[in-house]
């Protein structure tokens, strides 16, 4: 295997892997702020409002987490520098 | 085994491993956002519109971490860049 | 072990564990919400119809991720894009 | 191993798999439902009707992702294309 | 190891690891099923009836789990389509 | 190591697994339905003949999942049918 | 090494894990049933041979799950059909 | 390395693995048990007597899977039957 | 392979398991605080300034280990120290 | 690696890891009934003879299986079987 | 590969891992802390003041643990002592 | 790697796991026999000394299998029977 | 590999997870005596004094577990007693 | 690798791993018994003497488990006794 070649398949794997794993806690997160929600208003319907605002600027904070792994794995896929490096020494050396 | 082969097998394998792991976080995260919904509006039926309208929301949040899984593994079926540039770089060379 | 023989074997693996990995998640947590409106529906039986609704709605969202997977799977093995290649490029070279 | 016995092998470790695994998720899924159901039979016998339907409804929805697997262990076994192409391949080539 | 080795080998672990795997979610699953309903019929003795019928309606869909494993694990045992190809292939080369 | 050998190696390991993982589960399962069927008679002594019937018809039906354990554990040590094959084809060979 | 040695090594560290795996189950379970049972003596003394007469029954079928694996583990030592056949093939062919 | 050191040293292996894995599920089972009928006694000290009989019983029960395992790590170091015909075979072949 | 295709795939992987791994913890933590301040804040209305408050302080603090990870990813993708090295050493040498 | 060598190190490992693994379970199991004991003493205590004994008892069972391990080590260790015989069979052949 | 690399690649791969997995413990500690505080001032209002200056305290130790991993993966980029000694070595010898 | 480098390096990472997983037990057993205690005085003033003791008593039997590990760590550190062996036999042989 | 090489790569490897394994548990274990105490002052605000003068007792025992593991961390990469040797075995014999 | 790189890299990564996998238990065990004691307090402030005592005594015997690990890993690190026996061998064979 060249250079090119595991560049290319460790960067599949790993874009595939970190957005994978990258998406179990922010799902789980998300989802116990907002059930926890749902219930504050159903237990205190006044404060429908301050509830409500709380939680959307708790979802993106948590949603931050999964907006970092999926920005790693878009890096990988099309703007990955290692990948661009060995391109270009691959163009330069006139061969793979 | 060449280059072509490695970046394609590497490819199936992680697009069916991520949106395989990646459905398990939002799986459980929505069933637990829905079924607190349910008793939420068991508990206080007159809230069910205020109720129904962040549970919307928040499904929408905790489903698009297994959105991005999927476009991550719809890209590494069809629009993938390293496979595109092997591909090239095998035709320019007359043979695999 | 030649191209055509890994790529097969990689999808059929990948296609079983894709689906059978993807449907632990959607299973358990269709299970959740259909259990918990069953709860609420014999708490609250006079919102059996806001309940049942709201229930079919989320069992659509949480099916989606399972659904993503099959479909995964099923192109996995019936439309698989590099599977079409190898054969392709095979059919080409007049042998494998 | 020639290609024959890797495609052989591979799709009945993956076949048993699939429905192995797949089957946990459902099963516990099922059970976490009727459970449920009875205790909510227990508690508002007058709506057995409905609490039956809706559990009747759920079960379905569940048992789904287990016919996915089933489906696809199945086809493995009794359907498989990759299988099919390299017995056709064998017989062209006069020999395995 | 030669491929009817091979086959062998496999399917005899694939059968055993699908049924002892397979086993595991609806003896569970069953288990808290039917401890649901000896609480119920102690709670609501008049509805006896009702609560052992859906027992019955929900013990056989999950125990469906488990015959599909006792199903591809028998298979794989006594009607495995890939042992009698290899079988018959070896049959026709006079030897193995 | 010839193909007798292995044959025989993975028979004594299948089985012998197969019946320990799957032990596990109907033990632990029927153990819950045992104590829930105990609580229950404590609690409502009058129903102690229905509910120590529909006991017994759980431990079957939980049962039922050791047995197909059992059952395929004991096909791979006394009528394992690949092991009938490989060892008629060695007396055929005249040698293993 | 050669076929003898294989077989007597698989068989030793089957048998030991298979009594070692499945002991883990009965043990909880029956502790959880005898448990229960001690708790309902406490709760309801006039139903204790009732309560006894259960437990036993239930421990019965617990524990036999706990004999199946004892049963394949002493058929592995003692009465092992493949240690006898290799056994008897190393005396026809006069040495292993 | 020849046939009597790998039997000696999967004997030894499994012995201790055996007694280590088995004493996990005994120790845990009989605590469970041991500790409710000590809440028992304090519920109900009238019943001291029988709870006592019932938790002697089932501790019997539970310790016997702990046997079951110390008795196969005692057969693998001292009665070992696939040990004592290696030793015998290395006498008779004058030599290991 | 060369050292530069090691530095290269081996930061890709870390990177990528950096920040995947890496939000599991926060994702969570910070979940499990929004949801305690949304109860907290339907329990007390009055403090809902206080509990705001303290949750932004909290929820920074928490972020920031999720930082500390994207931040030693980031590191590893655009400011690697070691593969800056073996660049300037690969130009120096004239070659790879 | 001559046989003494392997044995040796067979046997230290074992030793250790049997009672590294063999003191969980007791230390747990211990633990959870002399807790009970404590918390039965502080709501019964005119009871506390009957239930110290219980508790001796108890203790002296689970602590059986721990004894059974650091049996089982020490045998390991200090009158190894195995490591007897292929010392004098090292003396005997006047060589390792 | 030569020792430049070796040590490159491990400290690459350490320093990820340390902060990753370092990052866990605190994230979901510093979450339970600021959960139960929040709590704590939803409860006794009157508190607050002593109640968040505890918080904070207790935030500084937790947090202490993360920075331990911190410093240590920065140490491992960016002051390496060993990467140090084999860049000099390699100086030295004129070579790698 | 010769009897002694193996000998050592066994016997090393024997004796730092034995401790290590060993005290995990003990530690967390311990904690949950104190934590219940002090939660007895606390609810029980009077029989502060009752408890006390029996705490003591039971400190004592969990701390005893820390003790089994510990002193296993240590006879394989300083008065590891293997060791001695091996030593002995190269001083003998004159060489290692 | 040479000697050095292998001590640095591991070193580096051994003080990264020593510290970030070592974190886990300090940094759960003190959120939980943190929110303990935190609870704790909202009930019995009159005695903060000694909760929090006991809660600082605590967290310095258990900080100092992590205290161990740092400095173990450094001790590894900074006053290494066996890289010491083998850098001074380098330089006497004039090479590596 | 000759010996002695052998044992140094054994002792390094054992001594690491025996502290950071020894801290877990005693620093989860330490929390839960001074959360415990914190609750105790706050409950029962008159008896905060008694139970500060029993606390620290109790914090005594959890901390020796974390002492022993420590202990050990200083061992392997400076008082190694297989580490002075090779250095004294290289040194009495003038070589490694």
């Amino acid at each position: 295997m060249d250079a090119i070649t595991i560049i290319a398949a460790v960067s599949i794997v790993t874009a595939g892997l970190t957005i994978a794993i990258g998406s179990i806690g922010p799902a789980l997160g998300e989802a116990r702020t907002a059930a926890q929600a749902l219930q504050a208003i159903a237990h205190q319907p006044d404060e429908a409002n301050t509830i409500t605002r709380t939680l959307f600027v708790s979802l993106a904070m948590i949603e931050s987490t999964a907006i970092y792994c999926f920005v790693v794995a878009m890096i990988l896929l099309f703007a990955n520098p290692f990948w661009t490096w060995v391109i270009e020494a691959a163009k330069t050396a006139g061969g793979n």
